[in-house]
């Protein structure tokens, strides 16, 4: 710090060259603390100043950082590799590079095959579907996704979500074909709505859905799909299409003495014990993580043949049947791009999209800063709605990053989106060669592995942590829990969004204030709330107020600190204290101020002065200072009455109290 | 201040006994400067803490203060005047008030009996509904409402709103019957929703509009209000049932040749310039205040003995015609409390209610600052309510405070609501005896007095002060003001109500970070673009983050500090300055976090540790500090480098810095 103090002479020589309207406190009695101007930033010319709050708000990451000072080929080179990442770190692929993709790849194909056939009868599909959407998304997201770790393909609960929007508009038993063509429209508006919000650089409102939400919406998906699940596990036949918990149990039990098929229970309970005991092995020894990895499909490959030797099928055990062979047929005619489907596909798409978006996006930053990379949201975006546009042509459903997949596939060592490549061959291969082998596969094993797979979605831990850290994040988050088991996803995604919403509501109209009081020994003053051994000077009252001052919060600022100046009152009455003559207003965290605010502060100061009582502000920041100058209020409560610090402030005051008294 | 110093060695014992969990700093070196332990509060009850959050949200001005302590019977006493304020100021009331309110009550209802019949025009009902409007609903607020200032009745912004709004339902030239049943549901519902609002304390949802977008609102109804009065001021017969500016001028233009009537033109032109001029000096000379209040009056009493002497209606002098005779006709039975109509008036009565309360709720707020009395906005919100309630079964439309008449009443001197009560007597008496002396009154002179009325709602000055202080909230006020005058009223309504909710997003997605510096001569640390005389302290970056750290802000906090620290290192390779290796966060105005920011700042460690930088906190403030805790957030970073200032967090940081130099 020696090397700068050096410069201090020159630097006392900028203070006095700065803006003419820097605040001296000129009659304040010359004493010897050192008594700094408050700064006042020039004033930015108009353009500057818009400009600069609209990079702020959407381009926060300053994407074109790396054009700045390159020639016009280099910027052309690197607007391409910005919008195909795989050209990129193409060039910096090798072997070593590739033999890691390949493992995972090949680790993530062995999960992702069995799940994707039982996901696509969440979303009321056949179970092709599912494969098809595991084999055309994944590969273009290879081409222009950033997340090094994310597999892309079908999941849980965006395949609930979207089985029970669609289900409330077309009946998927009575007119499949136009459920499947709204199935398409919808994806494909959902990649519409996720590339949109990304070239419009909205990606934030994300964001909006808080961690918390998300936790208790998850988990309750997460509850809802393993019930679905009865179905198969316990071999009924008549099974409710409602997804609430009352309904489900209703036709669990209502079927008990003569529904259920014990053949099909054995076979799915020994294989989900399977399923579990290989999930425990891999948390045990992380090393293991193949083990949980390739248990699905080694049930599935085991199942299909006891099925097949024992014909169980005709005991009463479901099964596949049938799977169509060969690869996605094309699906662009199937749009509806008019009539009445197309609102309705619109609006599924916009809400499947964006919380497939959520998941996708939660993924990519995870692992981005486990490995301390940088994800782009917004290209990411872009990325994720080509896929999905693409996907709704290819007979494909709303694809997004799977949690449990993404985790395989970086534990297995993944290098690059290559390995997304190589399960997307592999699921070509099957869908092309295998899918026969597919026919005597019992139900049961495809809802024992679907269970497996979501009972990770309940997060206890974190249900926990949030009740510790954050009541009111706990009542998001059991909002979202409750509202999808007991109503639907839907009304459980409402939830979570109306309390996101209404806390964001809150912090904004309900801002802290607090009073402070001198720390001992220091010059420092904080809340006394939190330094109970802090004191208040008499005859001053200090309020901190702890947000920027807008429409939505000045009325109550203003009588906020009018009440506690009443209390203050009342108990400087009480102890036969001074009469207060000073407010002093610690302005540090007021960032901003609009013109509700500034009538607000006009008002209290017309308030204080009926009074008696001398405003005073201290440390108001460049924003606000500004603003202060624009409207005039700085003359109104006069320029000697803003002070850098609360203790200069209070130092003002101290000679003439002493007077007073 | 010195009483207070002597007390510091028992402040030094409460702080040693202060909670365990206090954070002392103990490996730093014990240098000179005093270090002083950041506070941590002592945890709340669980009970206490939701108490204390939802009486701070829903009853922040403590409506049961008076309460306390007292007896029962007193308590009930308190009770009742609380819901009657009249009770409460009755007691006290005298002849000199009286005489106040009486000249008072007399000039606003001069003014309000010709504004009265305009308005009901622009709410397309019979005139005689207006001055049933100025009768019930002011005589129900003089008993319930806390406004010692405002004068009740219809205004021109919400007859507007509501008759636009009606006739997109019902058209009133067709089904005048349906019509006005519709428009007292819709008051009814508007009553209803006041009503809750102020019961739930949900009053804060008003200030959501805010003010600039008010100005600009306001500014649109009035043009739009001035134009429609051209059918009237003209003498046109056919005339657009559309508002927007467009459709006016097309259909004023249009008829220029053969449907302008020039008598009616002399006629408004001369009243207009009158009424003009009467303001003018109402403007000059505030004692003349009676000038302008009685203008209008005269206006229609001269207008009308010029056309009933020389019988100008033959000429196509266009006149009021009929008056219904005698008082309110109840209306109880004409309300849709069933049927298709029912939602659409509690669905224009929600919004006409919140309008209006808008409206109510400014003016009380003016006048009760410029008089220095409290007004309890929820209380009034119920007062205003069951106003509307009681007025939607005495054949009244929406009412509420009118601006300009309040204005008025202030200025002639009233003292409380009886000169509602005294204004109300003179409506009652009008609607008695003297509605047939409006027979012959040209509707010329109505639209002049509206004009002259509205005109003052276009308030260019705070237009002006708006662009000068805050260029968002002028997009808003524009965006209202253009929705307003080339839609319609609701298209503005809704614009208004968007641009403030955007602001209030992006206020809280896109908080304002700083860097900071130490300003010279003083231990202050401050933001460098303010202060540009402030000194960085060489490998140690201070960001102070300016706002709480929620999920719909947290990612960004984390990638913005990321983004500085990249900077600065930048920076500090081209200077070969030393590397970076403390990053402080300066935390004072954070007053809270929640999950997703605690893994925010998680994540943001995570990053720092594997460039080896070390996180070091300043000045958490009591919420913070008590969930980094419940995070076990202080554990990770260590409890010593949580310091209480900036100044602190450096001085442990430089002796390290030297040693690697």
């Amino acid at each position: 710090m020696s090397d700068k103090r050096e410069n201090s002479a020159d630097e006392e020589v900028e203070t006095k060259e700065m803006d003419d309207r820097s605040l001296t406190p000129d009659n304040q009695p010359q004493d010897e603390r050192y008594i700094h101007k408050v700064g006042v930033p020039p004033k930015q010319k108009l353009y500057k100043e818009i400009k600069s709050a609209v990079k702020e708000t959407f381009f926060p990451d300053d994407p074109l950082r790396s054009f700045k000072d390159q020639t016009k080929r280099r910027k052309f080179i690197l607007g391409v590799q910005a919008v195909f990442p795989i050209l990129d770190w193409g060039r910096t692929y090798n072997l070593t590079k590739f033999r890691g993709d390949v493992i995972s790849g090949l680790t993530i194909a062995s999960l992702c095959i069995p799940q994707d056939i039982g996901y696509a009868k969440l979303a009321n599909l056949p179970p092709e579907y599912g494969l098809y959407s595991s084999f055309v998304p994944p590969l273009i997201y290879a081409l222009m996704g950033s997340s090094r770790d994310i597999a892309i393909g079908p999941v849980a609960v965006v395949s609930l979500l979207l089985g029970t929007l669609l289900q409330a508009e077309i009946d998927s038993a009575a007119n499949p074909e136009d459920y499947r063509r709204l199935a398409f429209t919808a994806t494909f508006f959902a990649g519409i709505t996720q590339a949109t919000l990304g070239v419009l650089r909205l990606g934030f409102l994300i964001d909006f859905l808080s961690h918390a939400a998300i936790v208790g919406f998850m988990g309750g998906a997460a509850i809802t799909i393993a019930l679905q699940q009865l179905k198969g596990f316990l071999g009924i036949k008549k099974f409710t299409k409602k997804t609430d918990i009352i309904s489900v149990m209703q036709s669990v039990f209502g079927t008990i003495r003569h529904g259920w098929n014990w053949q099909t229970i054995v076979i799915a309970v020994a294989f989900l014990g399977f399923l579990l005991f290989a999930k425990f092995i891999g948390k045990k020894n992380k090393r293991l993580f193949w083990v949980p990895a390739i248990a699905p499909l080694i049930s599935v490959v085991l199942s299909t043949i006891l099925v097949y030797i024992t014909r169980a099928d005709k005991e009463g055990v479901a099964i596949v049947k049938h799977i169509e062979k060969g690869i996605n047929p094309p699906s662009v005619k199937d749009l509806y791009l008019s009539g009445q489907y197309l609102p309705k596909g619109l609006k599924i798409g916009i809400v499947a999209g964006m919380v497939a978006l959520t998941e996708a996006v939660a993924i990519g930053r995870t692992f981005a800063s486990m490995k301390d990379y940088q994800i782009d949201g917004n290209k990411e975006m872009v990325a994720m709605g080509l896929m999905n546009v693409v996907g709704s042509m290819t007979s494909c459903y709303v694809t997004t990053g799977s949690f449990s997949r993404s985790a395989v596939n970086y534990m297995a060592g993944c290098q690059t989106a290559v390995s997304n490549i190589v399960m997307s061959i592999v699921v070509l291969l099957t869908l092309a060669f295998l899918t026969p082998l597919f026919k005597y596969t019992p139900n049961a094993i495809l809802s024992a592995i679907i269970i497996s797979a979501v009972i990770n979605l309940v997060d206890l831990h974190a249900a926990k942590l949030i009740w510790k850290i954050d009541k009111f994040d706990f009542v998001a988050c059991m909002g979202a829990f409750l509202g999808v088991i007991f109503f639907s996803v839907e009304i459980g995604l409402l939830i979570a969004v109306s309390i996101s919403f209404a806390k964001i509501l809150l912090q904004v109209t309900r801002p802290r204030t607090a009073i402070l009081g001198k720390i001992p020994r220091t010059t420092v003053y904080r809340n006394i709330l939190q330094y109970p051994e802090a004191t208040q000077v008499p005859g001053v009252l200090i309020v901190r107020v702890d947000s920027a001052i807008y429409f939505s919060n000045s009325n109550y600022i203003k009588e906020r600190i009018l009440r506690w100046l009443v209390d203050e009152e009342e108990q400087a009455k009480k102890l036969y204290q001074n009469k207060i003559q000073f407010l002093i207003v610690e302005m540090s965290p007021v960032t901003d101020i609009d013109t509700s605010g500034i009538h607000a502060l006009e008002e209290l100061n017309g308030s204080l002065k009926k009074r008696e009582i001398q405003l005073i502000l201290a440390n108001p920041g460049p924003v606000v200072i500004n603003k202060l100058h624009a409207s005039e209020f700085v003359d109104l409560i006069g320029q000697d009455h803003i002070f850098l610090t609360v203790a200069d402030a209070v130092s003002s005051c101290s000679p003439k109290i002493m007077n007073d008294v």
